[in-house]
């Protein structure tokens, strides 16, 4: 196994410095001071390039044939540690076969030009400058375009398919059309049916301050007793919240705001379904491809489970609001019926993270349309603005016209180079329903052991048919042997059904 | 000029990548999670080796030759600008000469025992653990022996002069041992002198609670006010204050107590003066050797220039006096005069960063005598307690028997592998006693300016003698441009002799 223990030692030098670049991007947004950017970008760029240079210099190319030989020659006696190491081989190739595609030079512009289009962004978007953005975002365009182009060689795709093969192995804008062409059928009108069942519904809003030591003392013990490792991580807040950092020391971020704290608890909520799926990897294989997390639609699917499966269940309002009523004691509205009505009211808004889970499709397959047109060169970044107008008002029957700021520049996606990454949100949210389907059949209990606190089942569950496979299976093997089934958007719509209607 | 351009490129990369390790280094002594330490070091050493391999691969060493002839050849029209590329070269020679003689498995091994070391010294030291400590520190001594016999080979020197001269170029310990020895003749009876004329002197103590965001918003309004430029830099709390970072991007870090706002403010007022130089150094030099801070001892000068020199006068105690009483309203003790008495107390005390600046030396030149024997191989790492608390008695008659807490463990320096780094801090006690004589005598009114606030007479006279010169002198050079004299320890103790006696 000469050649594949090389394998395994290169991949963990690249996993080390992927160590380094996480801290970064988390210090860039949670710490950096404002006019260090440049310096930073230079600093963050020349990282990418170093790291780059020294995989496509490492010879994988060659070990990667003599470790298949290995291992079909001399295949571990345990079966299980052939699988995985047969895996991790597969993934080492396919992030190979990535690599050495893309020239140095490319990387190193991609990363520069984001990074000065991102920390622009951060000043442009609160001032609505969609003209100072524009230059800024055409060039991280053209240059996805170019990586687009020639991962799309490399596979015989489309370009967009070839980013989406990025975050969702395996994905297909063919694929996605008809699945996200099931939500286009009944979305529209059940979101209307909704909103009219929900009109009668009297809900009591929460007001006044809610301190923001307070906020952050509450969201801490709130994620602990729901299961994170604060040894291996932290909590802070940023403007865009995003779970960043390594398993070993996993960084949350959430966005407090002082009169209202429910959407910044509901963001930690999010963020840590994405954090314990890191913090609960296979450690053995920690560094290692096959160690990774599978995909951002099953990535999502965690962050989902957490924050909308269960954490608008009734039984999670339960266990919610006895906090809610230390923390804030002299607040009102914490009783979990009315925790329960505030957090699944559905409505028809400008911005997608603070969007409800029925409307929220809907502001992804806005953006998966024009992005999937973007990167095949259909149409350009000028027809932006018209586009998310006109699909606004189709599909949610809102006005965003010349409001860029909570309008096509809201989100930092596009602007940091991440295209073809939106799709997931959806698929994640179709994922954990019917993940959730699936525990519920085995454990029925599951709801009711949380309201009085106990999330050892849920993690259990999650820890052995996802969290514990790194990336040992495809999508595919991954939800069938959770749920006995591939993918199927049923789930999703059944949910809808039965906590809406 | 090919070759020394490509010099240029090389030690950019090599910059950044610096600035990269030095995020890191914040990350870790400021937010890191506790338990993420082993997956972080693995991290840092990688970026170590990486850097290092980069740079022993990057052909510097034939670059070097052809662009001293360039140099002569093609001097720059501008005689300015050939001074600083020829000082420049003359730096990159030397950083190249360090770093090709250091096996990369010996940077990689003194990576990981450091990191290890500090680690556990985080949790050993509140515990008193010596013994614990004990074979994580004989590792580290270990590595920095072998580093050291490398040097020494390589400068012809004894293994202490050669780790001497990485933090102090040209500086020898038998220099030391007579600037060091003029202290040590006048000092202890210097020491009892001024206890026995203090102990007249009535001082109101500080008493009650200092809310930690109280002293976070007063640090910072001060050295706003002092010219720290916080656009391209922060302030946090550690348990032991530094300065990080880079000159875009500088980290000054505090300590603070609930019950004693003092003392963390001084620890900013310290890294302040650290901070300024690294914020002010010549901006078109940056990312080159030549633009760099010049040596240890020349930034200990400019920190205890803000902590000692000016930050211990009269007229300082006048400038602060109006932020103590806005901030903490409801104390007593703020008036300037009390100020300086608190501040200007002489004590035999344990704890070196708490010392007075009058016993401070007797701190350091234990650590020195012990250090320079430890690694020249006279000594060995379990003798230390034993000559700590011998040398402690003698110098400042004080007991550490036992109380390696306080005593040979406490401070961060040998953990992390610093050895050769003590010497600096009362050089550049004695450099900023030198250097501030200088300024007065041209600017008889810097501290009547400092009285209300104006800090720009000071700060421009340091920017023009001292921080714009980034390493473009030697430490002879600089401290004759600025002061007419080589360095000279005769000022240092007429300084103490006038404020003291």
């Amino acid at each position: 196994m000469e050649a594949y223990k090389k394998l395994v030692k290169i991949f963990n030098r690249q996993s080390r410095l992927s160590h380094v670049g996480a801290m970064l991007e988390w210090d860039e947004a949670v710490v950096m001071p404002i006019g260090s950017g440049e310096a930073r970008a230079e600093a963050s760029a020349e990282l990418d390039v170093v790291s780059h240079e020294l995989f496509i210099n490492s010879g994988v190319g060659d070990l990667l044939d003599k470790a298949k030989q290995e291992i079909a020659e001399f295949p571990d006696k345990d079966e299980s540690i052939n699988k995985w190491n047969k895996s991790n081989l597969e993934h080492m190739k396919t992030q190979w076969e990535h690599a050495i595609v893309i020239p140095s030079d490319l990387i190193e512009a991609q990363s520069l030009a984001c990074a000065e289009c991102e920390q622009q962004w951060r000043v442009q978007r609160p001032r609505n400058d969609w003209k100072g953005h524009l230059p800024l975002l055409k060039e991280v365009i053209n240059l996805t375009r170019q990586e687009a182009s020639i991962y799309a060689e490399m596979n015989g795709s489309t370009k967009y398919n070839a980013m989406l093969d990025v975050y969702e192995p395996e994905q297909t804008s063919e694929k996605l059309d008809r699945e996200f062409g099931h939500l286009k059928n009944f979305l529209p009108f059940m979101i209307d049916e909704i909103i009219e069942k929900q009109k009668a519904e009297e809900i009591i809003r929460f007001d006044g301050i809610f301190h923001l030591e307070a906020q952050m003392g509450m969201n801490k013990a709130i994620l602990t007793h729901m299961g994170f490792d604060f040894k291996h991580g932290r909590l802070d807040e940023t403007t865009h919240p995003f779970c960043g950092g390594v398993p070993r020391d996993v960084r949350l971020t959430t966005n407090f705001n002082e009169s209202n704290f429910i959407e910044g608890l509901y963001s930690s909520i999010h963020e840590v379904g994405h954090g314990s799926y890191e913090q609960c990897l296979p450690t053995e294989y920690s560094g290692q491809p096959v160690g990774n997390t599978l995909s951002l639609g099953i990535h999502e699917s965690q962050s989902l489970m957490y924050e909308m499966q269960i954490g608008r269940s009734m039984e999670f309002m339960e266990f919610l609001s006895p906090f809610l009523m230390e923390y804030f004691p002299n607040q009102k509205g914490f009783a979990p019926e009315n925790l329960y009505k505030v957090q699944t009211r559905v409505t028809k808004d400008l911005i997608r993270i603070n969007a409800d889970e029925v409307t929220y499709p809907c502001h992804v397959l806005l953006r998966y349309e024009i992005e999937k047109d973007l990167i095949n060169g259909d149409i350009e970044a000028e027809d932006i603005p018209e586009l998310w107008d006109l699909k606004m008002m189709e599909s949610l029957g809102v006005n965003t016209k010349g409001d860029y700021k909570d309008g096509c520049m809201q989100d930092v996606h596009w602007v940091c180079g991440l295209w073809g990454y939106f799709p997931t949100y959806t698929l994640g949210a179709m994922n954990a329903a019917q993940l959730f389907f699936a525990m519920r059949k085995k454990h029925p209990d599951v709801l009711s052991l949380i309201e009085v606190g106990d999330f050892s089942i849920m993690r259990a569950w999650l820890g052995k048919h996802v969290w514990s496979k790194g990336s040992l299976l495809t999508i595919d093997e991954l939800m069938t042997e959770a749920t006995g089934e591939t993918f199927n958007s049923e789930y999703f719509e059944q949910h809808l059904r039965e906590r809406y209607l």
